[in-house]
């Protein structure tokens, strides 16, 4: 997993200084314009930044390709964005964070995707300002797309509402998006853990140390969320309106409930690997008592058979006729014997 | 265990869509009414929404069946009820938790109940009203029986207070309930680790991981019962008289208290695994022993007879007459050093 | 240990019903006065409710048996104390806590018992009023009897002061109490680490699994105690002189110092069960070497005598004449060999 | 390593005598002057204490060789630096910190380098005064030059503002040195991780041994970084303006992450280890399956080799011409019994 | 360790009851007193309580023998010390702390000693008063005579101070001296960690959990020096000046510095047994190879040895020319097909 490629593509340049840190791509980026308000939609694909034009609608500006500097500095300018915004809309590996700017608030999430017990974040980065809500993509994210639909909707409440709402609604899509791996997390947990007791094998363990690795990092990631929701909740700011908080307030009960999992989560799998633990201790002593029963039954009744095949000329017991049938006799009595003792011992 | 079933139902939605994510069920709702103050009780069960009239006495609507959307919006239209309580109503996997709305405090919780070491949930959502408090249940809970049954004596204290100190007497009865089933937890958990010192299998050792994997999800359940109390106590409120804040400070204590006995059994828990490997590793030591006074005695004077096995033409001592005795002799000596050594050792 | 039994006995009562929870007994309680003021000291024992009469004195009214309801109930009123309160002083498995009643100050301690690595609670309740001093006692406490002596002593500091200075020498006669506690344990907490590293056998570590358990609750029941002498520092309150909160700082730093030690004695006794595991798998390092040793020089040696031992026709071998020397000095050979390969892996 | 060498070299000496702490060296410290504002650029090498004169632009004073007592003295002569700043500067043991005095600021901090599994701190202690910035540095410092580069360029933005701005800048460049050495550090993290699953040798487990020890000490040592830039985002300041407080916040975010990140190392450092030792107990499993199979499988059918290696007179079987095939008859039969055995136990 | 004893000797007595809890001693207590200011020093060994007069320089009374109860009473009634104080400086488990009282500031430390794996503490009490500092030892103690001698040196800082420095400076020596004794446990952990590597016998088991035992005690007893510095640094107070904060900022520095280092150590030594556990694992696995390569290799081919030794009259084989021949190639096949299976599990 390479969580924290590229990052010294910036050492020594300027704070500021525009450097995209995620996987290069050909493709220009692409701007999608939605405005709306209780009556009016109009939705305008691959638009430039010359489209975008102040009204007194809700306008979501929403730009996939961060990849794309020149676009990303186009729509910057048009609403003279702070450099550090810029470098932070670009910087792929930035901490989930929201800071509070004179003309807008800036935040940065990440949306996830499961795959293969492999954990993908993708950055997106929401500018919310007066009349307009800008968001950045890494690439386009199904959880937003929901978003759109609702709006596309003439009679869903945010249609009613302004564009702090819409904020709220993105946050809340992507933090949705959360509850649906961590519910596929959580499944594959649950079957790496049932499988671990059938086979310890280690396969089953590589999967599970990867799930382990991958929560820690998702751990670290979600964790700034927190602080994300409580700024949207506590902090005076005229962008959010009291009818917006009321939600805000969920959302920050969604965030703590992401975060709860996730901890119980990473308690689960800690659990799971001391479990497969216990059962390879099991097993190696399961293997211990097999070879330790069998050893100890037949190394002294070899012992017996090789004391009467030595060759010595005055050993009288081999000419007695009834020693053969007594030796049988003895090798009986003493694998009753160990298999009773075995028993006692409840290893039979 | 499926704690998050469901989850995805809800991917895309609006919020304050009501989507019911617990068990499917054919059955409808039912309401219950019980209105009462110091000196009358009625009771009306199987009642319908129309039936909820406003009066100056203590109202308690007692829903049961959160599957049924249909009643639950009747209910909530009564009240006006925000759209975010409604689909936290109808939404199991719910965090704990306790808000402040205008006209009303919402509070959700969980009655808890544990068979076969598992334990399960069942959603209990509270609103508090001028002169209402509506309870939503999942399905019938015993703890609020016995709430029902001190309002019915005419005696009680609860009789002479209003719905705050109704509010107080539910949540106790819910506290109190897990009370009892940690009571049970504790029993098991303690005969659990009593059958591990005597048989340390297999079957123990699923049996405690799976009291811990309750124990985790159960802690992280009733962790935010704290801000519950610590709402009532603190937040200054219009719903709650001074009379009954001293009884809110007892709730406090037992909420506490409730929360402090979960995280020791969680230490007992994780003692009784540290002892179960303790145990393990004890017994492959017992065994290894087994396997080593057994090989360390018999493979050297099996060395022994198979010298005296050669065919060899020219082996004087074959022909000696004393050297089968002599030979029983040094083997006799062998074993009796051996089992002096494992003395020494306290092996044996 | 049952440290939560009977619990269930309290299920569905009101709350401010009177259940005493701890062992059963048929005895009557005691009530026992002290009165007394710089000057003069009178006591009564088996004194009734009806003896209990208001004066400037400092009165200390000490109640034995917490099981005698009836008894609880009259002195309960006598002072008119709350239902919650008399609920607390008869339910065994109270929390420790202390709070602030518009007449008086309850708390509640536990005086501790540590025989034969087992710690036993009693529960120790006291009220502080104008004049009174209550304590709720499960049963005879040693450490209360040297407060009665120091108050007898006309020349004790203890005659010169009122009522809180009184509840103060009590605590700290508790608090006091639980260093002889800890210092027991940690006498048996040293021997038993020394003994591991004798003979690392299941008994001692069945006997340190034991005090690692009493530890857990110890640390869970005497944690409260930080916020009862805080109570009592911070505080504003009528009860408390400026006198005496000198005494209750140096009350908060012994509180502390228990906490500490309770906390240092669970590491160590961590660090204990860490070298009991330590230790087995060394033992079990040990025992394979020996088997190792045994099994790496004897097999080998086992085999040549093994190969003379057959009986083909054509085995020139057999016939030589030094044959048989020959393969004695190739034992030898072996033999030496394996020895030095031991003694270069440190084995021998 | 020797984090730690020299500190008793201090050992009686009144606070602020200057000891140098750090490796001895032979050569004297040298000082760089660099004057810039908005419109000129100077530099001069190898300058003395004497060239320094106060003026109105931005002056960095740059002294390389912390070990020179006299050059640190003449230089914080001039600039009448307080004795326990100048004890701090020189002793290379110190706590990252932050202080303000009435005439300047000062904080010390480390640069990392990592090398071979190893890291390597210097010391770098910045004092921000009205119109100048001097760094202290144990030896030339490549993140710093980086700094200066950008000074060089007459277009940077860092050319158009203060001091402050330039204490930024250069905290900034340490902070964003750090990302360099985590990466390298996650880098050979992953490497190690990889390489232990295919082969858990004991190279590779010291070597990530090595690693958790690194990250413990660059844990403590980069802890405090928060408070520094805590401290100079929260902290009212007459040398540090409101524009340069946007880019503080950013400086905070990053420094959060630097420790967020050297946290999840610690945490895959000691998964990497947990790996490590299952890895090698299901390497003894492995071991112990082949000795049991081998071991069961040939034991048993080498005694009834044994059996008919007896020399007993009257021995039917030895006579019978079907005997030798019937023996060799039942090995077959007991090898495949033991073959179906172990398939049945997935172990072939 | 007997870092506990004697502490029931004050059970049952009353606060500010006077016991000696150190170790018992025949000798007498002694008195230096040290007045000095700017330009005097005068120095008197062996003083008795009558010698101390007040004046208006420095004084420092040095108390050694905290067993001599009279000596302590006498100096303390001198300075009229609250009872409380006078049970503390004798009290020898007394935690660190530090009070405030109207006349004066009292402070309880511990010097330590580090000697052959362990940890010895001495107790120093001070106390800051109007033109005094009162030090109780235990003894002796190596780090204040550091003090005694820059206060004998004309020419020191401390000479130009007032009280509030002396104690600035005694506390600062104790601190450092902590440095001096973590240095060489350093050293000690750094040596025993390297030899754990080389040979992971149980003499190198038993000292690094010696050092971790005194590294919890350490811990334990050096905690609470942060609230004394921060009290020095936070708190108003008379006696302390604002020249003097500065220093005791500084102060503070190195008591998080002490503490972060033990925290470091704790975490290293933690390190060194679970790297102990690991090595030792390890060997285990080697022993285990080396037997079942042995056993695996002549198990076999003793079997086949055995199968020609039996006595059967019907064995065509026997009779054959080359079958002894034949026997030898295969058993050198076998011989080298498991070299080979070795080989390519690396375990050769």
């Amino acid at each position: 997993m390479k969580h924290h490629k590229h990052a010294n593509r910036k050492i020594g340049l300027a704070p500021g200084t525009l450097v995209y840190t995620g996987t290069e791509k050909d493709s220009k980026g692409t701007i999608r314009l939605i405005e709306y308000n209780k009556d009016i939609y109009t939705e305008k694909e691959n638009a430039s930044a010359k489209d975008i034009q102040p009204n007194n609608n809700v306008n979501w500006i929403n730009i996939i390709g961060i990849h794309d500097l020149d676009l990303i500095n186009a729509v910057s300018d048009k609403f003279e964005l702070h450099p550090l915004v810029r470098e932070d809309v670009v910087s792929t590996n930035q901490r989930l964070k929201i800071e509070s700017y004179p003309d807008y608030i800036f935040t940065t999430l990440k949306s996830i995707e499961y795959n293969d017990k492999r954990i993908d974040f993708k950055q997106i980065s929401i500018v919310l300002g007066k009349n307009y809500i800008i968001t950045f993509l890494e690439e386009e994210t199904e959880c937003l797309e929901y978003v759109k639909k609702r709006i596309e909707n003439k009679n869903g409440r945010i249609r009613e509402r302004k564009e702090d709402y819409l904020l709220y609604a993105l946050i809340d899509a992507i933090v949705d998006s959360y509850f649906v791996t961590l519910e596929k997390i959580g499944d594959d947990l649950e079957a790496l853990d049932e499988s671990i007791i059938q086979e310890a094998n280690e396969d089953n363990f590589y999967k599970i140390r990867q799930l382990k690795k991958e929560l820690t990092f998702l751990r670290k990631t979600i964790w700034p969320l927190r602080e994300i929701a409580n700024f949207l909740d506590k902090e005076e700011h005229k962008f959010i309106t009291e009818q917006t908080k009321m939600f805000v307030k969920d959302l920050y009960d969604h965030t703590i409930q992401v975060i709860d999992l996730t901890e119980t989560y990473r308690d689960l799998v800690a659990g799971s690997i001391d479990t497969y633990n216990s059962v390879v201790a099991n097993r190696m002593n399961e293997v211990m008592k097999i070879l330790t029963i069998i050893s100890t039954i037949f190394i002294p009744i070899t012992f017996i058979a090789g004391i009467y095949g030595m060759n010595f000329a005055h050993m009288p017991e081999l000419a007695w006729k009834w020693s053969y049938l007594g030796v049988w006799i003895i090798i009986v009595l003493i694998v009753l014997f160990m298999i009773r003792f075995f028993r006692k011992k409840s290893w039979l």
